[in-house]
């Protein structure tokens, strides 16, 4: 089984990476990794490719290779969507589009030998407010982001061509991730992971949001794993909605900072700093809380036990190489 | 008030550009129409522009006008999106986002002075089964045609262009248009007004589906009002979801007959001859039959009473050019 990470270099794409390394899909599974950059240091043996989303020669020589299945994770991230408009709808909308169209002139051209599958990381910002408690497998899309109904278009697209049977496939909507390794980066979610990380690093953390805000999160560790069950999925199974939103873990800031106390102590807990941040809050009272994703769970999505289990992931995870 | 209607040469455009002849929205109200053609015959004195959606540099000196009011109703209808993959994408879609770019350019270019209002014309076709008895406002758009889904995402990307400040708008989701005058068409739909229009006509009607099939149905009358109440609307009023399902009529294909017996007799209805059609049935089986439109219903849209007022409509408005 020929598989493409498109975003292989990002977080979530190597961590994917390494579970397919560690557990291969089957005997003869080879993984090819296609991002901007890639990181340095230990990383699986699987082929790397540098190129561009945005360039459609580069994709075109890319898909030519016919893998039999496609992660598609790259995106810009919901800040940086945000910020810059134009740029944003380019990457996330159109360049998504013009992979499909490349992926279905492959198909087509192969006359009935090709049928690859496309897994597709959406997000759980497709959902915008107001919401209920708990949003259920049939509560609209009504993003309050540009990331949001980027990927929510992203999502119809990639229904309509498995719909009309030129691929196999799914859309994947990850919580928010949980503790991420490494630095902070352009995502207005991205305190959500450093007031854990920064403390159990000996360094302190802003926390721009009060700590009753609540969240919805899974772990990398997760978030791989939902990524490897969705290769082994029949079909059928997944039916004629394949945008399947993840389970995941809610909880509030408070609920994560306790869970903080627990595993790593007051002194840790002291390094985060309240430090109210209009613009962040503002984009964050339009987040999820809350989920009854029962279609995912019924197809055998698991997720982490509690928030205690997404920290201590982190710390056999991710700590070490920190 | 400068208004553009694109796809102003279609039925519901015809109608629209009537209304706004007979009712103006304003003293100094300008109505321009910009279509591929144009319906010979009596017209109102609008100017009329020829012109294809999918010409960059037409929708550029269009807009450069700077309508204050533009109605975007054209699209390639379902069947065609159905059997013309491409093609559908990318006049329903591509071209949308064309025109929305060029809009904001136009409003950019302007420094604040110009701040116009779209209002979209979307289809109930942007949900797909299983369904609810009534879909309610928060049902999701999970589309199980190309159309629905090019018109759910061209909702998405108008949604966020109003949320982000470029201008005002909203997406109205209309209902079947029924009846329709003219002649029958292939899209599967035909028949609903077709079984009264053509027995008002003295001629015989194909019925492809059980009586009791029951449907969403909106006059040609009652579309033209949505789109001219839409005109006038407050923006925040609109809200943070600004795609609204239309208020329309339910009933059962046995109701549309008897609502034809009460006002044509029964040598009308005898007209009507039942031929089941298996294809036509699995289609008309994934649309929705009835809807709680209370977010419209609060705006102050309104539709037909019932079906009994659909057919007087037809009478009043088109029978007698028929």
């Amino acid at each position: 089984m020929k598989v493409l990470i498109i975003g292989g270099g990002g977080m979530v794409g190597q961590k994917l990476a390494r579970a397919l390394a560690a557990r291969p899909l089957n005997s003869d599974q080879t993984v090819t990794l296609f991002d901007m950059a890639f990181p340095g240091g230990e990383t699986p043996a699987h082929k790397q490719i540098s190129g561009n989303l945005t360039d459609k020669a580069a994709i075109q020589t890319l898909l030519g290779e016919r893998y039999d299945l496609i992660y598609h994770l790259a995106s810009i991230v919901s800040g940086e969507a945000e910020a810059r408009f134009e740029f944003g709808w380019s990457v996330n909308m159109m360049a998504f589009r013009s992979f499909l169209e490349t992926l279905r002139a492959e198909v087509e051209a192969s006359e009935g030998v090709y049928h690859p599958r496309v897994v597709f990381t959406s997000s759980i910002a497709v959902f915008g407010p107001p919401f209920p408690d708990k949003i259920g497998d049939e509560f609209l899309s009504a993003p309050q982001t540009s990331y949001g109904a980027q990927k929510a278009i992203s999502e119809l697209m990639l229904t309509d061509y498995i719909r009309k049977g030129f691929f196999d496939g799914l859309s994947i909507r990850l919580p928010t991730i949980c503790v991420r390794p490494g630095k902070a980066n352009l995502a207005a979610s991205s305190f959500f992971s450093g007031i854990i990380r920064e403390p159990l690093n000996g360094q302190e953390a802003i926390l721009p949001v009060p700590d009753s805000v609540r969240h919805w999160h899974a772990s990398p560790r997760s978030a791989a794993g939902f990524l490897r069950h969705a290769a082994g999925l029949d079909q059928a199974d997944i039916g004629l909605r394949p945008a399947l939103t993840m389970p995941g873990v809610s909880c509030t800031v408070a609920e994560q900072i306790e869970g903080l106390r627990a595993v790593a102590g007051e002194d840790a807990v002291q390094l985060i700093k309240p430090q109210p941040d209009d613009t962040i809050m503002r984009i964050v009272k339009g987040w999820p809380r809350n989920f009854a994703p029962e279609r995912a769970n019924a197809l055998g999505f698991t997720a982490d036990a509690d928030f205690a289990s997404i920290i201590q992931t982190y710390i056999d995870d991710d700590l070490p190489a920190a």
